[in-house]
């Protein structure tokens, strides 16, 4: 008959796989952002191959598009690796969608690069096709922070998840701008685009600098602190105050592309660094937990074993009462134990819910976006404004907005008004 | 290579276990409902018992003991089919140690039953300890309800764990009026704690009837609308509405019990009926899922591959823009289905957050008691009736007080006033 100890043991070794789990995911989502990058990169060459009517570039693109490959074979090879046989209980089944979306999207590059080559997309339709790959693939890391169970590495992919997603921003802003440059005339529309999507960067970065660690928020800030930026906000300028339809110096095109590409690419060291303190968190929790579970089997049940039992019900405290710092493990009674792990447990999952309230105001934010885009018929960055409007006007946090717009979508109207 | 459909099929295979778990787990939690119910019962005579001070309901008492053993025997054998050995992904950890927790409780209990036939232990200390043992078993169905990943069955599995707990103080009400009956005596802190477990029922059945199915909820009203409740009314009013230390009728000790175990006994049948509720959904979703993943078999990647991938770009909508009504599963490309499933788990994921809230909303309560207990030495009740004061006075809601005592937690002095 299995014993109290026996659950405890399990449950601890559960604890270990779900770690195991998390230490994967996180090798998963370090080459998802090398594909990411190398994608975001080719995306803006690509737009300055296409600006240029095909005419400059196409060594450069060429060569990106090899790099991508060989990246996009390691990410491949990280599925094919991943066991789709034994079911994982949990997120899985949400992680394996939005792989399956992803490997769709990668099947379909190859047909994508060939009208580049053709130069059969415009800049806008090979801009949108890339977005929406990247954020199939953003949404693979979003699924993976989702889905942790300890909060500390929780913390750790939200931080991730949010650089990455600011990072994406700032790809985004360099293939818009370039291919801005490269038209050689402003345009109001464009313009607004661009400062939505600064904008939008500077949110996630805000998250990220809560979440990560302490050096690696020092790291970026330390990195930010150089001429690429004072260069970048002077380009930003020079974009985003010229009238409608005045003239753009096609020249800076190339000039914006290496400045916003020095600055992506610092990112990506912040990036990696946090991918570095993510697995070390992963590493030293199975550890910590791996001598746990040993110690644990060093215990057996006790003689004496009814009397000692009654003390289950003259016990201090109910498993959710603090902790009262205990002996040495070899001296507690499996009943210890099992309290100690059962609030610990608690204390994680409410440290959990925490961490990921931000999540879910991310989710409630995009959710309310985009009812406001399909009721509304407004684009994307006209919906963030308007939410933006109504939460400045009404002194209240864009997520309290957000919940009110979702409040009301079933008064809303199903056309435009 | 693996390819997007055996990422559907796997992520289709992940629900489908996720479903069979749940199954397992109601099947648990419905042997669990039989073992509080008898305990409730056992409770409830050896505070008769001890009442009497051993002269009557001694042969009952030992019956009580026997159909409860039997029962803890089918748990036992119940928690020893639970695989320990294949790790659990997802709220494992802390299922297993709830029932680490359970079998310290059940070890205790032949010692337990001990000191009460001895009549060692006064009608609180029995009463206490059978709380606490029982407060366990319904901590393994509070996992259980926080773990489910489909939405329906966690409703389900919140209706279910509240109507437990409501029967649970129902139970509670049942041992204190048998109890202060047998006193002979009216005692005013007693009449407080059975208002307060009388309002405690009322609002753990207010969110069962929120979240089960109508049915359920008219069978339980239609049950409620007889002799029994006017009865027990009556006898709620017998009890506390005399002065403090007038005589109360002992021999009302045994009307009072059997009227509570008449309402306790067609509270299990109210609950029997929601446990096959859940079992069934379980068995109709598995159906559902298993007939559909029977068909992603037939399907296979199409002839024009890459012509056919590219329209990953062209699709009208990203995975979490609303379906479009699809016409039969044969015809449908890879790409659709794919789609479809992220947009049902991204609803699904939605709708489980809201049912979830409901389970948030009761940790979040029950820390800021347990908060407001150990910095202000306050009883239970007198914390709760602390926090809802502060409700009614600001006009709050009672979750909404909770977050705020857990906001001031930092600020608490430490030491009692």
């Amino acid at each position: 008959m299995k014993s109290g100890l026996t659950f405890l043991v399990a449950a601890k070794r559960c604890e270990i796989a779900e770690l195991r789990q998390l230490a994967l995911t996180s090798a998963l989502v370090n080459v998802t952002g090398r594909l990411v990058h190398g994608l975001q990169r080719e995306r803006g060459l690509s737009n300055l191959y296409l600006g240029s009517q095909g005419t400059q570039f196409a060594d450069m693109l060429a060569q990106q598009v090899r790099t991508c490959q060989q990246t996009e074979a390691e990410l491949r090879a990280c599925f094919d690796s991943l066991d789709t046989d034994t079911v994982r209980q949990g997120q899985g089944a949400r992680l394996f969608s939005r792989i399956a979306y992803v490997l769709q999207g990668l099947d379909a590059l190859g047909g994508l690069r060939e009208r580049i080559a053709a130069l059969a997309w415009s800049t806008g339709q090979a801009t949108d096709a890339y977005v929406r790959l990247i954020a199939g693939l953003l949404a693979v890391v979003f699924e993976a922070a989702d889905s942790a169970s300890d909060p500390e590495i929780s913390r750790l992919l939200v931080a991730l998840f949010n650089f990455m997603q600011g990072k994406e921003f700032a790809g985004q802003e360099r293939a818009l701008g370039s291919a801005l440059f490269a038209s050689g005339r402003a345009d109001a529309a464009g313009q607004q685009r661009l400062l939505h999507l600064i904008d939008s960067q500077e949110r996630c970065l805000q998250v990220f600098s809560e979440f990560g660690h302490p050096p690696v928020a020092e790291l970026w800030a330390a990195s930010q602190a150089g001429a690429t930026l004072a260069e970048l906000e002077r380009l930003r300028r020079v974009l985003c105050t010229a009238a409608h339809g005045s003239p753009l110096n096609a020249q800076l095109s190339q000039t914006w592309f290496d400045c916003c590409s020095r600055r992506m690419d610092r990112m990506k060291g912040v990036e990696d660094r946090l991918a570095l303190d993510l697995l070390r968190a992963c590493e030293d929790k199975i550890a910590a937990a791996t001598r746990e579970l040993e110690s644990f089997h060093a215990l057996a049940p006790r003689p004496g074993r009814d009397a000692d039992a009654l003390s289950f019900f003259n016990a201090t405290g109910a498993p959710d009462t603090p902790a009262q710092g205990y002996g040495h493990q070899l001296e507690r009674s499996i009943l210890e134990l099992v309290q100690e792990q059962a609030r610990r447990l608690q204390t994680m999952g409410e440290e959990l819910d925490t961490v990921r309230a931000s999540l879910n105001e991310r989710k409630v934010i995009e959710r309310a976006k985009g009812l406001l885009m399909a009721h509304r018929q407004l684009s994307e960055e006209a919906a963030h404004k308007t939410m933006r409007q109504m939460a400045m006007n009404q002194n209240r946090r864009l997520i309290e907005v957000a919940e009110a717009v979702l409040a009301m979508a079933d008064v809303l109207p199903h056309s435009p008004p």
